[in-house]
């Protein structure tokens, strides 16, 4: 790709309606997508090539972020992105080489040294943001400097900088409430990996003597610990200014590791495609995420989840103004309401350009099982964008 | 496929029309082979397997090289061709192991030095065999062997034989008129570079001397340089006696690659075919080569196109009189009237064979994407043609 991708005036948009794929509750009935009332997505298949993407490997559910990955070209086996990177990401912290970021929770610790509420009773972000504030500039580490920052709610990310840390580290966070926080082990034998441990527990203990008259959040979890994965960025693989439009700390995550830019986005769904025409000739490449599809899957929604679809339905007339040139439409996994959680199915995959070998005359999981894509791995999806686009030279003679 | 491959009776025949694969002008449109009039492949079709087969990668367009070493079962992502290399074979040239090779075109430059014609007014074929012959015994180059040999107008290639020569140079054409060529120089420190840029710019100087009183052809310019790739043959892997009918050099140069023997064709598409039919019992593969359908689709001519595919249809009674045990036709990469270009998209692939799974009435783009086979690479249409001849042992117990 390197070597073949062209800078082009031609532009590039990537919508990912997190969750899309589904499954029909009953096997004769329709999945989310099909049974959703989407005219403007139909009318858009019978231009388009119809695929069924698969985020990693068969029958493996993806998490958000190897899902993304894939979708973003990036092979999601061989990039392994920890959770605490895409937090320190999505909050906006300018991640360094060698800093170590780990997910913090607030929780509530009993008089017995047990966790007894996991998420410290869902405080408010207010309160949140207050905490992290005492955190941040309490911590005695042996010359590493400790960032703390507030993600939303009980919820935080601390980034550990200094020389030699390595993220082979286990949690901290017993994973359910009637245990002692565990503490935190080096998973390989390198020194740095000790150290990491002994820093990240000595954390722990600093911490919960800060907070140690505070209520409910009395102490914090750690999990996720990880490093900059050091992707090759958009622009050094396909000579491309991309920005991200996406409302979820993760999802900006994610997009900062691939280098796009994060752009402020408006108000819901509606905002995030305000937000894509305020900035179209600004850049040529744009992710969008659309996130709620994948919450009404996780709940077992179903009638949720179709009218989440028929929501964004109703702004693909806003794309297409702008007219781009490859448009891609498609889910990061599958979040079949029958599952109620991430799974493993074909995700459906819309991709408009002038340039189709259109199959059918709807959008839906059928209709793209018997699309000219068939069933693809996710991975090959930015080719195909660039392909559609213009932007790939020919390889050999 | 070396372990399983097992020498028997059966015949195969690999049908490439060249730029085959299509998409529709318009959406609601039909493609190329869509819209021919094909009874006899349409025929075939219902007794047939079907799939889209993808030459290189995802949103790649392949160029003719890579998009037969794939349909021959090579990875063109591991085995790279330069184009002198293909021209030599084409020609008919043995070229050795050691042997570095470049294409050569017969140019004029102007009394200032610049390029004023990279085709010496693309001097009729008569012409340029006159000045091969000039180039041939004139070069005095330490020790190194020099053939130069006529392909057609003003092209022509150079083979230089010797010890410790290396194909990772530069071109010296300049791309575009109005610029002096350049100076052939080594893209890598090895010696072997060196050695051979300082050879191949003492050619380009003593071939300005000896065609200095000509016109318009008073230079060469060189580029395309390469090496033989040692493909393992078709012999090798499969146990196959292969044979090639094509009428361009490049096919040819390609087919002696896999260790095919070239047949002399007859006049056209016609002439292919009767050339297949005589030799019908010396060999148990045969590749036959179509040119035009990829030419018209460069020109952007949809309705030739689809003639040159009713061309192709009207010989497939020649082929199926002759009892092929498995018959492939399909093309090396896509050549859409639209594009006027090679391009990325599946190519239509049928296999013919007492043993298919049958799923459509045509032959196009559409039944195909709805295929047995699906969409696949092209790099394993080899094992499916010696699978369908029954020429591959099993696997296993």
């Amino acid at each position: 790709m390197r070597e073949l991708s062209v800078k082009t005036d031609s532009k590039i948009v990537l919508l990912v309606i997190d969750g899309l794929g589904g499954v029909p509750m009953d096997p004769s009935g329709e999945t989310e997508l099909e049974a959703a009332n989407t005219p403007n997505l139909d009318s858009l298949a019978v231009r388009s090539d119809l695929g069924l993407s698969r985020p990693v490997a068969a029958g493996v559910s993806a998490g958000s972020g190897p899902g993304h990955l894939a979708l973003f070209g990036y092979d999601p086996l061989r990039y392994v992105v920890g959770r605490g990177v895409l937090s320190a990401l999505g909050v906006g912290f300018e991640l360094g080489e060698n800093d170590l970021a780990a997910r913090l929770n607030f929780a509530t610790k009993d008089s017995s040294g047990k966790i007894s509420d996991r998420r410290a009773g869902r405080i408010p972000s207010e309160k949140g943001a207050e905490l992290v504030e005492l955190l941040n500039e309490n911590f005695d580490l042996d010359g590493v400097e400790t960032f703390v920052r507030h993600e939303k709610e009980y919820r935080a990310v601390v980034v550990f900088r200094g020389e030699g840390l390595s993220d082979a580290l286990t949690d901290s966070d017993p994973q359910r409430v009637g245990r002692e926080p565990l503490p935190i082990k080096p998973t390989d034998d390198s020194p740095e990996a000790e150290k990491s441990a002994a820093l990240a527990n000595a954390f722990v203990e600093q911490a919960d003597e800060i907070l140690k008259e505070e209520h409910p959040a009395n102490t914090v979890l750690v999990r996720g610990f990880g490093m900059h994965p050091n992707l090759p960025s958009f622009e050094e693989i396909y000579e491309l200014d991309a920005a991200a439009i996406a409302s979820y700390p993760m999802y900006k995550g994610l997009a900062r590791l691939a280098g796009m830019e994060l752009l402020k986005e408006g108000e819901g769904i509606a905002g995030e495609f305000e937000t894509l025409r305020e900035n179209w000739d600004e850049y040529d490449f744009f992710f969008v995420h659309v996130k709620p599809a994948d919450a009404a899957g996780e709940d077992g929604d179903f009638e949720r989840k179709s009218g989440i679809i028929e929501e964004v339905d109703a702004q693909i007339p806003v794309v297409l103004d702008l007219g781009p040139d490859a448009l891609a439409v498609t889910g990061d996994h599958a979040t079949p309401a029958k599952l109620k959680s991430h799974s493993w199915h074909g995700v459906p995959f819309l991709l408009y350009s002038p340039y189709t070998l259109p199959t059918a005359e709807s959008f839906g999981e059928r209709p793209c099982a018997g699309g000219a894509l068939g069933a693809f791995p996710a991975e090959e999806i930015m080719g195909l964008l660039m392909g559609h686009a213009l932007k790939l030279n020919r390889y050999g003679a």
